[in-house]
Order: C-alpha cells, then sequence, then structure tokens
C-alpha cells in the first residue's frame, strides 16, 4: 500500500474532483479545495463508511480534533485572517470530511458561510502549488 | 457562584438574545437557537477571550470534541434527522461557539448551510419547551 493509505477508505468522488491532495496526516487526508476565493482545506477521515464525527472511534474523534486544531492554527498563521470558520455539513457529499477555511473581512460573501455561496473559482496552477507550499511549511 | 458559571466568563449578548439555556455540561453551556425552522443547538465554552478552537487549551479542546458529540448524537437520535451540521463561524459574534444542527432532506434551504439562510422564526414557548424536555432526557 501506499504510504497513508488505509485499509478500505475510498476518497468521495464529488471531493476528488473539487479539492487537490495536499498530504496525509496521521488519520486525515489533507486537501486544498479548488476554489481561489478563500483558502480553504479539508480534512477527510481516512475510516470507511463514516458519515457523523461521532461515529468515529473516541481515539479516533480526538485525532480529528489535534490534527483540525493544527491545520487551523497553521492556516491562521500564514494568511493572516480575521477568522477560521470549520464545518462538517455533509447534506451533498455523505463521507464525513471537516472544512478549515481562512476567512477574512470584505472577502467573497462576508460575514456569511463559504457554502453554497456563488460559483467555485478554480486557482491557476502556479497560485495552487503556492498556497500549497505555504500550508505545508506553515504545517511543519 | 451560581453552579456551571466558570470565573470571568460573561455570554455574548447577541448568542443570549438568539438562543435559550438548556443546561450546562462540563466545559459548555448549552443552548437552543430560538429558531424553529430547524433543530439547533449551541455550544459555549466558558472561558473568557476565546475566539477560535485552537486558543482553548488542548484539555479544553478535548472536552470540547467530547461534549459536542454527545449533543450531535442525543440531537440525531431524538430527531431522526439525515444529518448532522456542525460549525464554528464567528464572523459576527467573535465569541467560540459551535452549532450542532439537525438537518432533514427537505427542511429550509436543504441542503445549503442554515447561517444566513432567511429569517429566524422563534418557537412557541410551548414547543420550545417541549423540545429543551426532548433534548435533556436524550442526554441522560
Amino acid at each position: 500500500m501506499m504510504p497513508g493509505l488505509k485499509a478500505g477508505f475510498e476518497l468521495n468522488a464529488r471531493l476528488e474532483a473539487d479539492s487537490e491532495p495536499l498530504m496525509w496526516l496521521g488519520l486525515c487526508e489533507l486537501r486544498i479545495m479548488n476554489d481561489s476565493r478563500w483558502p480553504w482545506l479539508i480534512l477527510v477521515p481516512q475510516r470507511p463508511g463514516i458519515e457523523e464525527v461521532h461515529d468515529l472511534t473516541p481515539l479516533d474523534q480526538a485525532m480529528l480534533t489535534f490534527e483540525c486544531n493544527t491545520v487551523a492554527q497553521a492556516l491562521k498563521k500564514s494568511t493572516d485572517c480575521t477568522k477560521i470558520n470549520t464545518g462538517a455539513l455533509g447534506n451533498i457529499v455523505r463521507q464525513l470530511h471537516v472544512h478549515v477555511i481562512a476567512r477574512s473581512e470584505g472577502d467573497a460573501g462576508w460575514p456569511g458561510p463559504v457554502w453554497g455561496y456563488g460559483m467555485r473559482e478554480p486557482y491557476k496552477r502556479s497560485d495552487l502549488h503556492g498556497f500549497c507550499e505555504k500550508i505545508r511549511s506553515a504545517l511543519q
């Protein structure tokens, strides 16, 4: 198996299409939403068949909290945003995934939520790579 | 001090106006959003001056995870909803608070997020009390 690959786990096709892989954490696959309107990361716990956080084992719940908060801190530090928004909705994509988004006053849709707001605006490849590098180095 | 009251903690005025107290958990004040469109609970960690989950101590982060997941499970069980939505946004009210909302196919705004959707529709007092009792007994 590839490093970081967990038995039986397959990434939802829509998550795969809308976001790009960044790195594997202990529990989660960390991905970048391919939407240049906001710095937006997604954590997907690599467990098959899980829809709700409370369906994870207690240890996985603790791991998810740790990983989300580490990522949130790195995102806040590297973007100097006003506020981190986190959410686990899953009304459309049922596979459990947690959004961690850097919000700043005056950004698209501020102060409303990002979900369902307008159309996704994909990054230019060079901007996407730059953002990936920024997050990777903030996480080290 | 009153039971459950934590030193230096004061509930944000807007949270107080929009929601009703339900009970105190170990860390959080559990409140019900006074909006009858969705079964909607709010957990407010009783710590002064905290805006982001990652600003809590590691122990408080673990407590918050535990309390959110306990509440989510109780809400799912008592409403038989399609999906739990959780989120910590705080773009308007900066005091850290976590939303736990029961969503069902075809509810107001489905499958979009609840935040920023239309106008709040307060409960009739008897319905609010009924909902409170349902949640209290699901948490026991």
